[in-house]
């Protein structure tokens, strides 16, 4: 999407051509706008856990290239390659694109004869990976956009409010979003969308960063604290809840950032269709109770008792706690199925049921 | 209730006997403990606007000694009382208590003889109203003390899971507190409990008062995300949710800090019951229908757009989206009857339906 004027991508190989990749710090947006290079593994692994590169696409590219850098750093050494890929695994429990990219990876290279093919596979497999993400994501859009442009027909020219936790915009994936693909297609198509951003705490990745996507692409919006979804839909100011997913049972639970359970209530008692957006890649086809199955992700209690904002032209965190409160950091809930409108996957729409998603999905049955 | 093991309440007339009166700015609170004189009643309405006094059963308390504020420096002028009236309920909608507070002063001094009577009755007033906000908060902690009992009486020695939203707590009466008022009755009996803080964004109520009020007291309690309610209840980590509320109308609809909403959502799916905690000054005995009739504040957007905490040893705000983001900030949302368990007043508890309500307060018949 565009950024400035310019195409971008959340990941690309650098221009020299010598394999190191390059990423948006998303640690630094809003307030800044600043790329950095991985040259190793290393560097990919850590980039994820600091989350300068989240969200479920972009941790599935960002993996699949940590297991390419580990190849090429050294010289397409499999043991090496191997404790690479175990420890880009485990630096996010939650997210199911992250080991799926990363065993794409190793069964891509359980083929190669030599040391050099391996290294070229893993390229080969991570340039693969990126661009079918950016594609499904494009595909995402264009289902949604019929969906938006049904609700639309009944809005006499108003705006189709949609609401949306977290970001699982483009920036959460290599292009278009999952939640957000069906929101720049139908803006781009001329029908109006108003969208209200949930803020996201604790590291409020709707503000910085969803507010930030938007407001690039011309999208109207509205931040609001994560306490006011059930107050808009209790007021018929939502028509369609749209989110994204970092982990999806075959049954249709499913895991995304903290709070977008209680949102999925809120719809459930106001009538406001919840579609949750999903490349494939994103559902955990092993899985069937996601309450009991889905590892969730605790974090450090800092991220509750402190904020992180752009002040005197940087970045400052403040205290907003005693210093001394204790704080629990989880990072993602499960919503059950039967809370579920719908999903939007690359393939078309389904109902939130084992049935219809394998409807879309046989191969999976 | 006690700071720095010195008893307090949130509001007093200053000592030298003059009639000022002294609030705990609450706006340095958890990072500074200051206290403030209020000399007029312009200063009392400021406070209330500005929120260094907050909570349904403290503003009604600065609303009424800001009536007798007027009373004092206008020499007992009733016009400048009844303009001092006007102003004081015009600077937050929502709190019925606050209208409540003044047109008690305006009935009470409607008797005065003379200027110098209308003085004495207003200081009269203003000492009976704070008294009884304290008195009535102190019994709805005898009453929900039972509550807790009985949960606790199934929880085999663990503690009992309270997790409440914003600040109900003594820092938003007089004393004691509403939600909190059972929390410290049950520890000064010995019975374990837990609190879970959310966070209560865009102010961080819950961060920076309920954390700090039942630190200092001495109750074992955790922060958390206001996103976070919902998973906890999933997995059986909250007994009781415990809220307090600004307005609840004859039909037991409760307004209260937004996000009450959700909780009560996400405690109706998990079967935890779900109490809301107010002395009778909070029902407004003449609305039936909650999400028609309550207005509902609206502030300004900075405080959704910045986040405001202590850093370098003072009081900063960080920007946390975009400068140029549009954000909305409403300040409360409505949980309707039929999601509350129950409520716990000063004449015990109760249903949340009017044939309940009125069963305990049979004057409002």
């Amino acid at each position: 999407m565009r950024v400035h004027g310019k195409a971008y991508r959340t990941i690309w190989e650098t221009e020299d051509g010598g394999g190191t990749v390059t990423i948006i710090d998303q640690c630094r947006l809003p307030h800044e706008f600043v790329t950095l290079d991985l040259a190793t593994s290393g560097e990919a692994a850590a980039a994820i856990r600091d989350m300068r590169v989240r969200g479920a696409g972009l941790i599935g590219a960002t993996a699949s290239y940590g297991v390419a850098l580990a190849a090429r750093e050294s010289g397409g050494n499999p043991d090496f390659i191997a404790r690479a890929a175990e420890s880009l695994v485990a630096t996010r429990p939650t997210a199911v694109n992250l080991a799926g990219a990363v065993n794409r990876q190793l069964e891509a290279m359980s083929d190669a004869a030599t040391a050099g093919e391996r290294i070229a596979i893993a390229y080969r497999t991570a340039r693969s990976t990126a661009d079918e993400d950016a594609d499904w994501c494009r595909r995402i859009g264009g289902h949604g956009l019929e969906l938006i442009r049904r609700i639309a027909a009944d809005k006499d020219g108003g705006p189709v409010n949609i609401l949306t936790h977290c970001n699982a915009g483009w920036l959460a994936f290599v292009d278009h979003g999952s939640a957000t693909a069906p929101i720049y297609a139908a803006h781009d198509a001329g029908i109006p969308v108003h969208v209200w951003v949930d803020e996201t705490r604790p590291r409020a990745q709707g503000a910085k960063l969803t507010a930030w996507e938007l407001g690039c692409h011309g999208v109207p919006h509205t931040l609001v604290a994560d306490n006011t979804g059930g107050h808009l839909m209790q007021h018929g100011m939502v028509d369609l809840v749209i989110v994204g997913t970092d982990r999806t049972t075959r049954t249709g639970d499913v895991a995304n950032k903290i709070g977008t359970y209680l949102k999925a209530l809120a719809a459930r008692d106001n009538g406001v269709p919840f579609y949750v957006a999903l490349p494939s890649s994103s559902f955990d086809w092993n899985l069937r109770d996601g309450l009991r199955e889905i590892p969730i992700e605790q974090r450090g209690a800092d991220e509750v008792k402190y904020a992180e904002g752009w002040h005197d032209g940087r970045l400052t965190e403040v205290l907003l706690a005693p210093a001394s409160t204790p704080a629990a950091n989880y990072g993602f809930d499960v919503t059950p199925a039967r809370l579920v409108t719908g999903f939007i996957t690359e393939r078309g729409c389904c109902a939130a049921d084992q049935a219809s998603i394998l409807s879309l999905f046989p191969e999976h049955a």
